[in-house]
């Protein structure tokens, strides 16, 4: 079966899902079973895998292909967003899983891997066409990548065919450690072969952001500093810092975890000039000119500019929830951030002059995700401005949940008074479309064995995002520790200083 | 009490409501119980007439005070939209109620109406402020003009005081008599006098077009011909000719009766430049303009846009509908038209090349006025056209039923592949405002004793929208009596030719 390149559907360029083996190392984390395995099953029920295909999980436990397929078949049951209807039908797919005991960073067993993949591809005719999936913990990128040299896999045997990596996120915890492992793939893999992935990219709501800027002809004329006032990009969480991820957090920061990633892309989407094309380069190109237009920030443009706060002990939906600090696994004395406010300016002709407020946190009143474009007010004025109405025209890119597009404007009240009152239009994703979404993995995936590298991160976006959060970072670092801390409520909208950053906008924080 | 000027509202420039005299010319017509003392009813009960005023009706009939005042009780309990809640509560208002029996033609019975007035002027406390509303067929205006010069009623007195005069609809049958008409009128009155009343123009939605267009900021940058492809305006009926004004209309047709004022109307409020302020003179100025940059059509530019229809039989939700030709008091061979779509440009800087698409008929599936804006297609399309998806951005102004703003964009259909599908932001101002809303004649009556004439129509305007309209009623007049009517089926959407206008478009006349 040949499936169209989904992002470039009706344009000359196609390109088929040809026949390939998929390996998942760190095949017994949490990922494979909770989001790739589900992925793989959900795009095989819709038709959309390759005609031949096999998977291969690889771990250091010792498993036989059976109590792997079965370990599958009850993470499907759990996890897939389509249930299988029973072991026979499940069994179609699962009969193409298999399971490879080895180490990481053993040499020797990725040898063993590959004769493994040989003996599988002729056996079931496949072409040597492979896709490694990175599901392991970042220290692993490294001796895999050198494994997988050594072993002889990280390129192509014949000509025609194709290897590809999957990484997953964290890639790097800094600039230089980013640029370290850019360096160190890049040894081994062409950048052609890397996917770097952010599942957010994944997303609908991301990508109907490029189909709303550039297939509608009335948003972009007004996409510019001639016509926004500023921007602001939310990413609010109500968890805390429930158990696993704290000690990883706990070291990170919510500016790594979150802002250097998803709330910096969604800010790409956003300020990116159009792409000539859809194709994976052009979009990432743009991409990265946003990125490169936004200065590094000296320790006092950070201390101007950027707002960090760690949440105390509060409520949220009326429940008593601790304080960062009380969490498990955390320091007592932590100083991380949990929220972050930046404020910068995307320093190039479209966007001159134009604040780009981002904030993230956790604890925060409700879980929402939105890019709200603000505009200016009329170039002239005949209504009255002085009464009650006072909200700008607004465009709001609910990202999650309830995704859709909201536009606040200003409409006439009944009666015989002229009083301008604030309006919405929505759009809502959700009913407006009957089909259920597919998973952001399942895209994703999919996109990779397409060889459509569109929706991941490029080498030098990766830098660029992580030379801005850096900047920032380095000068918390040489600043005087924060004695505020905890200086916001669980359940509130953050620290109150937050507010300098708007201060002289035409509207504040929004309250979502 | 000082009422504002509404439109004024939190200006610096507020004029007073104050105490006046209403005198209703034909006050035994069907207009002063449906609308006219309904409205000054209702804007008793909320507080917004003057502190003390008086209503004269003056016609014909012989009738006491207590008569006029119980076919007026009568009156607002059947059509007012707050109805009485007893007679003793209506008193208060039908206490200022009076009657004055006389010849709408006689100077002698205007010159005992004057006596009358002043007689209640005196006896209430009332300053000599007069209104006359010429609720009559149009045969009669220049009789009450004449009678009232003569009867030396159309100047004022006293300094500082007012008379005014409200005019009904229809003003003139084409330039020619509109402009006698005019000429006439203001030989007694000044411009500033007169109000020509379209009660179109006091809905809320027309209203809101205003403050629609020019209290954000997001529309206006995208109101020209750079981002517009073409604008529909349609004003489509149910109802054919039942009984009453069918022989009016049999001499009127559809382009005199409904686009010369209502259709041209709310064209002017779609393509006016922003006005400097929303005074009445810069508002009318700003419509003037428009109609200036339409073109007198000759006969081949009639031939060529102007589409005219008349209903046959045919069935309207599921019921069978007799042919125009058919309907009480219409002549067998009638060729007048139920049905007319004209295209036109407005020759300006804003609007070149933007063809301007008005329609109007009878008998068609829906009622339904709306103003449609069709942009052009994006600049660059990087999305596949090719497919399903062809509908342009389009934003639709909903004056009636279910008055509201809707705009159509195309967003990705949730899946695999990056499929555009049309969706719908909507704005339903029903729904978003709990109050009810006035009547048009509220805020006309209202507008017109505070003095604001902004959406009352000028001499000039009327003149100019019957230029248009003249050109096209001549040209059918010179060509050859049309052999094909009835051209399309009562419930149908008007005849096929009507396609011929839209046939370079990037879109067809709109199905509502």
């Amino acid at each position: 079966m040949t499936v169209q390149n989904p992002l470039r559907e009706g344009q000359t360029i196609r390109r088929p899902a040809e026949p390939c083996t998929l390996v998942v190392l760190g095949a017994t984390g949490d990922l494979t079973g909770r989001k790739l395995l589900p992925a793989l099953y959900n795009l095989s029920r819709d038709g959309h895998m390759p005609s031949r295909f096999a998977i291969v999980g690889f771990a250091r436990r010792p498993k036989s292909d059976d109590e792997f397929r079965n370990d599958m078949f009850d993470a499907l049951k759990e996890f897939s967003r389509a249930k299988p209807e029973g072991r026979e039908q499940a069994d179609a797919f699962l009969s193409n899983v298999f399971y490879h005991q080895g180490q990481l960073d053993s040499p020797d067993d990725f040898r063993a891997l590959g004769a493994h993949l040989d003996r599988l591809e002729k056996e079931k005719g496949l072409p040597g066409n492979r896709l490694f999936y990175l599901a392991v913990s970042p220290e692993y990128f490294e001796p895999i990548v050198s494994a997988m040299r050594d072993a002889n896999l990280a390129k192509p045997r014949n000509e025609g065919e194709w290897v590809r990596i999957i990484i997953e996120k964290p890639f790097g915890e800094d600039l230089k450690t980013a640029k370290e492992l850019n360096r160190k793939i890049t040894a081994v893999f062409n950048e052609s072969q890397i996917y770097r992935i952010d599942h957010y990219l994944g997303k609908e709501t991301v990508q109907n952001l490029l189909a709303f800027r550039f297939a509608n002809s009335i948003f972009e004329p007004l996409w510019s500093s001639r016509y926004i006032d500023h921007v602001q990009i939310t990413m609010a969480e109500e968890v805390g810092m429930p158990g696993r991820r704290g000690q990883y957090f706990d070291k990170t920061g919510i500016t790594r975890d979150v802002v250097q990633n998803h709330v910096l892309q969604l800010l790409c989407l956003t300020a990116m000039e159009p792409p000539a094309s859809l194709d994976a380069d052009s979009l990432r190109d743009e991409k990265v000119r946003v990125l490169r237009a936004i200065r590094t920030m000296t320790v006092d443009e950070v201390k101007a500019n950027v707002v960090r706060g760690q949440y105390g002990a509060g409520s949220l939906r009326g429940e008593a929830v601790p304080a960062y600090r009380s969490e498990n696994q955390i320091e007592p004395d932590s100083v991380t951030e949990t929220y972050v406010a930046i404020r910068f300016n995307v320093r190039n002709w479209r966007w001159a002059g134009v604040p780009f407020l981002l904030r993230a946190g956790k604890r925060l009143p409700k879980r929402a995700t939105e890019i709200a474009i603000v505009f200016k007010r009329p170039a002239h004025e005949i209504f009255d401005v002085d009464h009650e109405f006072k909200r700008p025209n607004t465009l709001a890119l609910r990202i999650q949940p309830d995704e859709g597009i909201s536009m606040t404007f200003a409409a006439k009240q009944p009666g015989l008074a002229t009083t301008l009152q604030p309006v919405q239009m929505d759009f809502r994703y959700g009913s407006s479309f009957g089909q259920a979404s597919p998973e952001a993995y399942e895209r994703l995936l999919l996109d990779c064995i397409i060889g459509d590298g569109s929706l991941f991160t490029r080498a030098d976006e990766v830098e660029e995002a992580w030379r801005i959060c850096t900047a920032i970072q380095q000068a918390w670092d040489q600043l005087p520790k924060p004695t505020d801390m905890p200086n916001y409520e669980a359940g509130s909208w953050g620290p109150k200083e937050a507010d300098k950053l708007t201060s002289d906008l035409i509207t504040g924080w929004r309250r979502l």
